[in-house]
């Protein structure tokens, strides 16, 4: 089997005879080795929080920005490689900044993630937007709309789905099941970010700390957790 | 035969010497992955019915689009690759918004599928608007138009065919006999739907529920079930 | 010898150490897959019939086009990928009206032709035109102007030739027999027919229908017959 | 030797260890495989002959050109790939209406005959005039301009040289030996066309009819002769 | 193991089955051949200390530049080819100076690190600003501006994180053990400088001299020691 | 040493690990195959003289040219494709022709000389003036201009160098032998012209006639000697 | 250990799993087969000397150059590719005659290097100024500006250095060995050229002549010695 797989997976963008796309699947094994990722939508805002590995005590923890700011309604976590994702982030700003400037309102959630999605497809084509390889990393996109809240996620074949819940990264086998159990429709964001860290907890090997979480909520606008905002959080738990 | 044939099907767009083109086969092959789609002509209209595959209870299932709306008078349902399915949608709205904006009337379906078809055989051409492989992705186009009501079934190779009623993805051939003891020309819109729904209960493995299925219809214009009329309709079965 | 035949044919414009060119030699295998279709020129017309092969009930006969207006004066039937000859035809009709544009009368039969391979030769070019392979397909194109009737034959190659008499496709070794055997140049263009589609008959496996086979003139203007002008012609036989 | 070949001969235009250029020589093979020409210059004009080859009773003998103007005062017959001459044939048409347009005199038959060979020595260069492969095709040009009449002769890789006799194509070897114990410098127009179908009779395995040969000659302008002008030179043999 | 890697190594931008980069990853052992260099954050200001190694006592030691200034408030030091690292500072050094004249006020030290990181994540991409393969360096990038001193460390993948403290080059293991014993947020500019030099001390197989270090400060403005400077601190060891 | 060696010589400008280049060294292969030429230069202008090589008898001899003019004071002399020389002539007289247009005085033979390098180095660089391949050529050029009388000798590398006298070709071993015998820097022309047509007789395998040899001449403009000129040479012998 | 490094070096520009770019590395060969240059840098001026491979008596041996002046107050020595120093040359000299138009004063000698390193670290990036391989030349780059005299060595990585001395080509390792222990601060410019030419002598295998050699300075200005003046220096030996 791995031989004849061989054979189709060096072609950036080639069907294997089984009409699969290999270089895309192996990015999607980029973001198994990722840091863990987790979201939560309530009826009264979306809820993201990440692990964030901090590999020496030297490093600072606020430049290990894994949850980012797209627009002032839209925010999204991340799991993979993360130069990659400031290239999607930043090309979201662009197009957010782009719709407010020429029709005078913020673009919707789901206009923002198909942005995104059309970049990440059009890997291997050689025009001066696209990447010569699909995209490393997943995003949970959290936003808030005239819909209400909402909550996305996109993987590296530029497919996206919207979702109640979600967890991406190394931890997120283990992670989506307890989403399944504990997830309701009628949390309270604050049971949500309760959720989220305890989930987050299981999954990571270190005691939790707000050096090595971050949170986040956009309610109905985007904002990152102060440290003692997350070590209120980790206090509930 | 499997040995030679990998001499020639890595060549994105390239004959084998029997005068296969490999890439499109594979491309086929992704297809036959994907989940079922159901489209059946009456002369009242044309109807769609797609299976859709909720792989977690957190997916929020209105997000799980697999049929879309190209035009007012114009829709259709896919099985295959969804990213590779929204750019030909997005693209074939395009044509039929210029064409309205040229002509002053609504394009063909026809046409429609032409232009769809066209960015579709142009694969691997390294020019701006096409892919740099085939499109994994097949479409059931319904429409109305002039002529009455249409339905046309579009392959990866850029090919299409007029049918009265034709199923595609990984059920389509269970699906395909079944339709063809049951059509009949002068078929009702709503003994239509509940002929789709029907064959597609047969070839899904979980319970039919407005959850896992999408429907919707060109009568003569586009509309898409809501849950309720999906319940009235599983209530027929 | 096969061996060292694929060192030379996947390079797709490449001359093999005899002096050959496989893509366009597999190509013109793509052919021999096809559909028979049948041309044979009179001195009141040139008629042109084709075998359809209608795979299920629900297709619809009249969407399966194997023979196609390029203008009022000139027609094709076709064998071979119908997308590439979609492509082809539709290179043809812009030429042929940019014509009438221009000079204020019909393009000749020939000047049709010759444009047609021209796009046909330069496939591997990479230019925006162009194909990234040969045109898997060969066209029987019956026309009309100043000179009277004419056909003519093209293969994938870009070559052309003018001929009285010539059938394409998967039985066209056996139907190129008759066609020497029955032609002569005081056939009236009602022989003709009957001519095409007893030949057609002989090759096809299936019982001859208005359902499963086309017939078109250009006597000196383009028309496809009828379902009932093709049951007259079946009548006759 | 044959497998140390293969290593070079794949790059379309490549040096072998041996100094040489293997896919030019393989066209030159193309070559070998194609219908026999014989040019003959006198002090009256040139004559062209070539042999056509009509697979099919049902083919129009006057469809297969393989002698073709260039303008008023410069003919070429040829032997190869016919599409890949046409090619060539019309980018020397271009290239000398734009020299009488340009200096209101004709283009001499060097400069005509350097500009083919400027375009076949490009290939695989990949700008827009170019073949991504050799020109598949020798020519023999004959024409009169101030220097009276000439014969050149080309191959695929560009070369070009002046000649007072030349056969191309599959029987070119005998015919040389032929031409150069039958010509000398004082032919009448009239003997020259009597030799060059009296060697050419020698190569064709059919019997000569007007059918199966084409004459023409450049004295001083460019005429092809019609059937009963070839009937007369037969009838002389 | 090494075998399947081949498979994958060699496209320059290209997913492993196991979801890696591993031009990325080479590119990456490339610095670990290179000098080491130190980098420490205080309140003050930040130093920068680097090794060169001078492989002749012919060559001139300042022009064996390992820590440059890329605008009045931001200098680096750099291990692996620096040659790579001239064209990364060269680019960077136009950036902020384009933000100076655009805005008026220097670019902040994140947003040049950004800058730097962008075209480093951009290699095989093939237009004209980015390289044809990683870069092969890494930064230690120091600088100064409203938030006050920071201390950035990019590598080849275009991934950067902010430190306190931070040693890269064929000795980092060993120096950032020894950075995370002796770092302390309190440190004075004059204690880093020592702590720097002791460390590089230790990794070096030389004598420290004037000759063969480098330490270079921002606080707030960048300066290069002279060579009295370095030996007033080499006194202090 | 072979198999290694064909690892490397397929790039078409790329380094062996021995730091050698294939593609050239193939190049100047090529040019051991062409007929021989030979320059010599006196105080008083500088003679060339090259075989012709006649394959036939009804070869016109004055359109093979292997000596050509490039200005009125510049003639250069040619062995291996002389389709390629011909590229490289043409150049070169634009280069000369621009050169007075601009500055009112001719070229000097040096700077011709780097142009026409300056275009053989650039090969394989896929832009509009280069070839894909290097020129398999090597060229005697001969001129006159306000320092007197040169020869400079090009080889496919690109490189020039400046002469007293030169042979190249298949002959020129022994020719070169002869030339370090019998030159001085006080021959007489037509002392040059008797030493270089019995050298060329020496290496050619006929008899010398004005039909084989061609010998030109720049003292101080260019010449190309007719054939009773040749034949007073051959005399002299 | 060959075996697996083929596997890498022969793409143009790519990493080797140990970090190592390989045609850089075979470039740098390219040299080590090279004629010997040496550069000495004293306080009154750069003493530059070659040697020089006269293959054949018949060369004018002022035709081989391997001093060029760059600038009035630069001069560089190469060993390797000839042609490939030219190219670096002419854009040296370019790149200074444009400082001097827009500054109205020399450039200084470390921009002009830089400026050549520059084009040296670019290649295989495809664009119009860069070459398809590294450039096979070394550099001794002498020059004089309002920094006093100074020497540059470059090699094909697009790296430079600052030396007092320097050697490079095939007697390279034996010369540098020398000038370390002959070199001191205080030499005269009359001490460096016997130095530079006594070591030179050393490592050639003929007797040093002014035809087999060159020396030039620059102090403060560009001087190529005259064949007397380097007797001069040859007798003071």
């Amino acid at each position: 089997m791995f031989l004849t797989r061989t054979e189709y997976d060096r072609g950036v963008n080639t069907f294997s005879p089984e009409g699969r796309l290999f270089q895309v699947e192996y990015a999607i094994e980029a973001i198994k080795l990722g840091s863990t990722a987790i979201g939560l939508k309530t009826k009264d805002g979306v809820v993201l929080a990440v692990e964030k590995r901090i590999t020496s005590p030297l490093l600072e923890p606020s430049s290990v920005e894994k949850i980012m700011e797209i627009d002032d309604h839209i925010g999204c976590a991340m799991s993979g490689l993360i130069a990659d994702a400031r290239t999607l982030v930043e090309h979201a700003r662009v197009e957010t900044q782009n719709h407010r400037f020429s029709y005078g309102e913020p673009m919707t959630v789901e206009s923002t993630t198909q942005a995104l999605c059309d970049l990440a497809l059009r890997f291997g084509e050689g025009d001066e937007e696209s990447m010569s390889r699909p995209f490393g990393v997943s995003l949970l996109i959290a936003g808030h709309d005239e819909n209400g809240p909402s909550l996305y996620y996109t993987d590296p074949s530029g497919t996206f789905w919207q979702c109640n819940a979600k967890a991406i990264g190394s931890g997120s086998e283990g992670a989506d099941s307890s989403l399944q159990e504990q997830f309701n429709k009628d949390l309270t964001l604050q049971e949500a970010e309760t959720i989220a860290l305890s989930i987050l907890k299981q999954v990571m090997e270190e005691k939790v700390t707000p050096n090595n979480v971050d949170i986040a909520k956009v309610a109905p606008t985007y904002h990152l957790y102060t440290p003692s905002e997350v070590e209120a959080v980790i206090s509930r738990l």
